[in-house]
């Protein structure tokens, strides 16, 4: 498709993610159909996999990207199938819905799970894995970076420096679905082994896309293992990926040509300025709108603000305000937001995402606008 | 985006998948965002999931259709770990290196494969069939209604006979990624239990979709068991499709909203003339194809008309005339095809894909009068 390409007025997705996506993301989903090993597709797919080593912050050339056609949910497939085995010690650290999700899919695969709750709002506190990390020997640990459902960031760089410290081969898996892309996560620094996330969050392209770096001793750990699964192996993947990165066509599964396409636009886009510029504008973009929002009277649901994500908020419903009369309103004037999945919390709070093209293109200012005129519409004063 | 969508000039893919889409349908690709649960979004999943139920010519109620965001590769898992237990007797009937593909899959779930593998460009003698069907008791047997690398056509109506004579219990499992929209499956008269296929094919979609339909029984048996997988768990997406079929959204992993969205425009540009005609226009494109082919003295892979597909072709190389030169020549004139990647003739033959969209532009006109100067060009007499 030309790069002109403009999409019509619509009502802007302000969810947490999917999110809105520029025009040349857009346009690019409509770019004609090219084999999946024609040349044109291969230095496409070269380009996207070379990027997301810069995005990832990852210089290990043990290290490796893949991009598979999928959900962020079967990334957990892939951490859960191919790096642990029936059996193992894993400790989740639960921030919300996302991260017991992840521990669900990990007793799938027959994972031995211990889940620590953090309190809802709040993180696991460090001393708290410390212990759990003296009292038991964990093959893995898994960190949701930023829990979609109560948008509550945990700090991966000190528990990794805790893993490092206490537990040097305990595995660090680290969901950043709702992370990466606008929380800063520095894969090799860290010792992060497997980082997952998905294209419809702060990547900036239309769902379809499971994307996931792991670490050399996370690919040398799968590659010995015996596979417990077919689609999510990264057996199957490995050399797909490598193949692909040195700028050959290779086949196990056909890649999703368009969306990849469209992920080569927004790295692009994203790679544009550095990435800590664009978390820097994440974080004060963020921090207006949750300025904006106790400004009006409202509260927050992380405890405080050094836990509260940058990509999304969740904030609580005020008094005589129900979720789905603010929702309706907001939906007239433009927006669609986010109801509260956090199963003690349903009904008592909703989430905005400002992630990406979203925070670029001032939705966010228009959105707070709107929030407040729906609010005085509803009656709270 | 709108609908006056019109791509640029491009170099034709007549690949067997992912094979030239319609404007309308890449149009689609570019729709801005929408939540995943949101009306609007809603509104086009359930037409799809309907509409996915003439396309694989079903009323039974109990039977139901499955959209993923995956490629075609991913419906291999979703039926080895929902519909076969470690250890279960399959019967693999084999007529190519997908067939042979999907017999890994299965094994790495737990099967007992048995693979009957026709001779190269036949299918598997109904006798033998009949035979093996009668000599062990299998939980299900797979069917690779077109194997993709070699374009033979199993006949599912008559293997479906023997086994529902000699083994009603077997469940009855087709692979129809190179066949669904272009050869004739009737899942409930036939009484197939398992269907699968992905957007790229005849479907007419970008890749990224995993595309399923699974019999009553089939989904019972997959509810009964204990998971062995996540992403591809039936268990997970059963109730996902039963609430977006009604017309409610539901959440277990992000689908691909684009993508279905383009699936929606390709499934009603499908069913405004009969799946029969569709069937029939696709016979005569092939015939012609195949005739012309001839004419230039080349002969098709399959031993005869009877066992070729409809949607594809696949050719022997004349002597003299090497593969990577003939797809060089297609190439400068405009046309992707595709090399053989059957193991035993690999370098020996190529393949055409002429499926959907580019059957109804006159594509494939265009493509014989390319391969025949290409021809001549070589030195082919």
């Amino acid at each position: 498709m030309s790069s002109s390409y403009k999409q019509p007025p619509h009502k802007l997705t302000m969810i947490p993610g999917p999110i809105e996506f520029s025009d040349e993301v857009l346009g690019a989903m409509a770019t004609p159909s090219q084999a999946h090993t024609s040349p044109e597709f291969v230095a496409t797919f070269q380009s996207v996999l070379k990027n997301l080593r810069k995005l990832f912050k990852s210089e290990d050339a043990e290290a490796q990207p893949y991009v598979l056609a999928g959900s962020g949910t079967l990334g957990w497939d892939v951490a859960s199938a191919n790096l642990v085995s029936p059996g193992d010690k894993v400790l989740v650290l639960s921030t919300g819905f996302f991260s017991d999700s992840f521990a669900e899919c990990l007793k799938v695969y027959g994972a031995d799970v211990d889940v620590v709750t953090a309190e809802v709002g709040d993180v696991v506190p460090l001393k708290t894995i410390t212990d759990k990390l003296k009292s038991e020997k964990y093959s893995a640990i898994t960190i949701t970076h930023v829990d979609t459902s109560t948008s509550v960031v945990s700090d991966v760089k000190a528990i990794s420096e805790i893993v490092k410290k206490e537990s040097p081969e305990t595995l660090i898996i680290v969901d950043g679905v709702c992370s990466i892309g606008v929380e800063d996560l520095e894969f090799d620094k860290w010792g992060v082994d497997f980082a997952l996330t998905a294209s419809q969050k702060a990547i900036g392209v239309p769902a379809g896309l499971s994307i996931f770096f792991a670490s050399g001793r996370a690919v040398a750990k799968a590659l010995a293992r015996k596979e417990s699964t077919f689609f999510a192996s990264l057996k199957r993947w490995t050399p797909i990926m490598k193949a692909y990165e040195s700028g050959n066509g290779a086949y196990f599964a056909t890649p999703a040509v368009q969306t990849i396409t469209a992920l080569k636009v927004s790295l692009d886009q994203i790679l544009a300025e550095t990435l800590d510029q664009r978390f820097a504008k994440h974080e004060q973009v963020s921090s207006q709108f949750k300025s904006s929002v106790e400004k009006l009277g409202l509260k927050i649901l992380p405890v405080n603000h050094e836990v509260a994500a940058h990509g999304l908020t969740a904030v609580y419903l005020p008094e005589g305000v129900a979720a789905p009369d603010l929702l309706g309103a907001l939906s007239k004037k433009g927006f669609t937001v986010a109801g509260g999945i956090h199963k003690a919390l349903v009904g008592k709070y909703f989430r905005v995402g400002h992630m990406g093209f979203s925070v670029y293109e001032g939705h966010v200012d228009k959105l707070t606008a709107a929030l407040q005129e729906s609010l005085t519409e509803l009656g709270h004063k």
